[in-house]
């Protein structure tokens, strides 16, 4: 069976080797998700985060989207380091798919990203498949063009970095997902110094988070969530439960620390809340968290304003905790008038319907629900833009490339660029595929690879082509009719059939007068089709002429043509 | 060929005839969209609104869902009027299906409403089939037990109406949808005088529109957008291209009359709004509209800065003129940079993703786009917490039940009715299906009908069961794989096949390979069956048997189980 590599299409372009420095940005411009940067200078290739997009065509069974890796494959041996800025999926979830192509290089992550990594990993079968190194914040990682120094950054995740890279060009800052937030819970605020320390060397190249920068007022800190989550569980009467990203640590934290505070029992719900606590806990943070931590099958034995829940499902996952409890399917947690569940999570765009429902559901199980549209229980980990003209204004870069947006974030990252005083020039906006090269006086596109990214079907799944996704497309809205003939392969007469054959189509009710009527008219073209051998005329092509008939037959009687499909077997 | 109303499950449930007053809701009650209310005392049934849904399965060909008429086509000797607060398609887009089911009843709508309304049964072929009674505003239309008075409000779209009812049991409130808008466009503010004096009358039930109850703060007049357009109108340096829903004919009013003061010509982009402006004009409103409007043939006829396009397509539609537009398909707007692109409409929740797609398109075609998230160019049409406090406090009703909302909006609306004074015994949470008795002392909910609606495939389309959605969803996540085999009806042996025909099935790149073992594999079941047939011993089900061996096969190879169909040919 073929291999996901080989199954890849290639990019199919000669490429001049760099003159300067090269970057090309294989996700996450033009898009929020799967970001993944490559940095190339002469025999030398990093990496910067590799991750995936979560689909919205999961009803064509397209559960992500990765970057097409046909690139670093065809120069996998000028790879010599992935750098990750942090652990989101959208950063590291594609790292798996790349050492299945059979990129190789050592792989350098901070300590909870380490530990992230090596879970997903881990799910694959390819724990052992690279090398992982570690780093500390402010650690020098050096290459043989390269040298990149970690710098924290406040974001939803602990041990996020931005990275400070001198290159044989010049100065390149890549700010990873970051935030300024005076109070975060874990770790201290950016140290804007060290930027602007960086940017006294003088940088050649700011590339900067543009997520949030329609967002005209400086982001919440986590501290206004603690005091939220202080008034709110002090409160609460019943069972509390609060659903937010398994992966925020700090969010998780405050929690912890609250609920201890209050004397509050956690229990855990989602396999993957219970995993990040215990990564957490690995990682160095939630102390203590051990002796406040009940089994849900406890849940019985305590007061129920004493416990809160921590609930995976903060996106209305069908199948997750929080969608368990609010369809009453969880086996433990049954909720009852007077609780109150808490969503402490961003809605993502696309997920908006799902979320409703779940909340709807919740509603309607006798609970009160929060979430961030009516109160303040979630901060986004984006900075917005007096936190990104900050940046810039630190930094001072010669050129300015935002990244990690959708198309109209970065036009807008682009203006802030230029409303601090940067010109046309100096500002780029480059889209997925571009390649860009950089100089000391210069920044610009030289070349595109088109649409660099994979749809895949499932963790083990193998990737979806245009052509599939086209005619589960067509299946899926309109359903399939197929029409069976048997041939005698010597006169060449039918002999059997037409069977028709239908799935997907319409309702019951009429389904059986349409395969008698489309049965009839298939009928008829294989009588014409008959008197045309019988005569020694030439034939028609009896599987066109089908297709063509009963396509026209079902779109007058059902207003609608489904993919129609007829065959002959010859005996 | 059977008609919808014969393939249309009934409710099969026996109803004892009404106590008092029986309320049902066929739509609108836990969910945004097809409102439709039924009234029914002893003999007569008044149906108010009439409305779809837009489908959030559109890819599984299910265009819009409507309410299930059944209940009604029971009893439609018994319904006398059809009464319909405004002309917005979740509250007449479903009236063609119930004309379809056999209802026949006077419809009585507004002078806007009746133009809408006669345009979508001319499209239906429908025009005749029934009898509409255009309303005034404080018309009263009188029944055999019903005494309805029309009142106006402000809502997204003119000559929308509250109602009035008298009925034997007390009197009631229908708010149909509103807002309060103390400078509306056209039309007065909502007469807060009229509603106290029928409160003062004593009211015993208000149904109040619940849609914004998790907004606090009053809504925004539309005389804000108004200044707004002024000021963005006056500035552009290029084309400006306005879309908004295409019914909002004050807002369109609104873009005329700051264009005439600037002098700016209009060009309508998009069959409804050519439609609309038409049937605004035929209602009284956009009077001189014509002298302003250009062709959009003539666009280059006139400096790009003293033209606005009025366009379809603010939910981000395939096709749509603002789409063709964003992608550069348009026969006449080509953007450039200067342009201005402002969308004048909320984002319908689930139309995230689209709308965000073209914002992005357009920004790459160089125009600035202006959207409400960063700009208020749009004002909703629905009344926020204290204006809906306020209606309650003007009705002072005996019982209150929220209408027009999601279950979280219902809860909402219920707790604010509960914080003006009310018990918990006067408020009254019901969803769709829910069957409601009211008399002078009393309002329970005494039955209910299990989801009543339809899934309907388009305008033309038949309805779209359970099960051929189940269908169509395997069809479109996984694909469909057919395994033929032709069997001697004398011999019962398998004399041709297995053919193995497969659609939708991952990428063509493996696909030759899964069909060569799918077929080596089915082949072997084959010869085992017809040793099975040699030996005279009792044979298996092989149709069965090939089903779930290859379903097994693909789900190992390509993690993923597709529809397997096999299918025996006798000859």
């Amino acid at each position: 069976m073929p291999t996901l590599e080989t199954s890849r299409t290639k990019t199919g372009q000669v490429f001049q080797p760099p003159e300067g420095l090269r970057i090309l940005t294989l996700g996450g411009l033009g898009e929020i998700g799967m970001n993944c940067m490559v940095l190339e200078y002469q025999d030398e290739i990093l990496v910067i985060d590799c991750g995936l997009l979560f689909s919205d065509l999961e009803h064509f069974g397209v559960e992500f989207v990765i970057p097409d890796f046909s690139y670093l494959v065809e120069r996998k041996e000028k790879i010599k380091g992935m750098i990750f800025t942090h652990g989101h999926e959208d950063h590291v979830g594609a790292l798996a798919f790349a050492l299945k192509a059979g990129i190789r290089a050592p792989i350098y992550a901070s300590t909870f990203t380490t530990l992230l990594i090596r879970e997903r990993l881990k799910e694959h079968g390819l724990e052992s498949a690279c090398e992982i190194r570690t780093f500390k914040m402010r650690d020098t990682l050096k290459f043989k063009h390269f040298t990149v120094k970690t710098e924290s950054v406040n974001h939803s995740i602990v041990d996020s970095a931005a990275l400070f890279i001198q290159t044989p060009v010049g100065n390149v800052v890549h700010t990873g997902d970051f935030k300024m937030d005076a109070q975060p819970f874990y770790g201290q605020e950016l140290d804007r110094r060290a930027f602007g320390a960086f940017g006294d060397q003088g940088v050649l190249l700011l590339m900067s988070d543009s997520t949030n920068v329609e967002r005209h007022t400086h982001s919440l800190s986590e501290s206004v969530i603690y005091q939220k989550f202080e008034q709110l569980f002090a409160a609460a009467e019943g069972l509390t439960v609060v659903s937010m990203f398994a992966s925020n640590v700090a969010r998780m934290g405050q929690v912890f620390e609250v609920a201890k505070k209050l004397d509050k029992k956690i229990a855990l719900s989602g396999r993957s809340m219970e995993q990040n606590v215990r990564l957490g806990m690995d990682a160095g943070y939630l102390k203590d968290a051990h002796a406040q931590i009940i089994s849900l099958a406890d849940l019985d034995d305590y007061p129920r304003n004493k416990v809160i829940v921590l609930s995976t499902g903060s996106q209305g996952e069908w199948r997750s905790s929080l969608a368990r409890i609010a369809h009453d399917e969880h086996p433990y947690v049954k909720l009852q008038e007077g609780d109150l569940v808490m969503m402490s999570s961003k809605f993502i765009p696309g997920n908006e319907k799902a979320i409703g429902r779940m909340i709807n559901d919740l509603f309607k199980q006798g609970a009160e629900v929060l979430y961030e549209a009516i109160h303040d229980i979630h901060t986004s980990g984006h900075a917005t833009q007096p936190e990104l003209r900050e940046m810039i204004e630190l930094v001072r870069p010669k050129y300015f490339i935002p990244i990690h947006g959708e198309y109209r974030h970065l036009v807008h990252h682009a203006k802030l660029a230029r409303d601090t005083g940067m010109t046309d020039e100096q500002v780029l906006i480059a889209v997925n595929g571009d390649v860009i090269e950089v100089s000391a006086d210069r920044c610009e596109i030289v070349d595109h690879i088109d649409e660099p990214r994979v749809l895949i079907e499932g963790r083990e799944g193998n990737d979806v082509s245009k052509l599939v996704l086209k005619d589960r497309r067509q299946l899926g809205e309109k359903g399939v009719v197929f029409a069976l003939m048997v041939r005698n392969r010597d006169s060449r007469r039918i002999i059997s059939g037409p069977e028709i054959i239908v799935k997907g189509l319409v309702n019951e009710s009429i389904e059986g007068w349409l395969i008698e009527e489309a049965g009839a008219l298939a009928k008829k073209i294989i009588n014409k089709y008959d008197q045309q051998i019988a005569r020694r005329e030439p034939v028609m092509d009896l599987q066109e002429e089908v297709r063509v008939e009963l396509r026209r037959f079902f779109n007058a009687n059902i207003g609608n043509k489904p993919v129609v499909l007829p065959i002959i077997l010859d005996v």
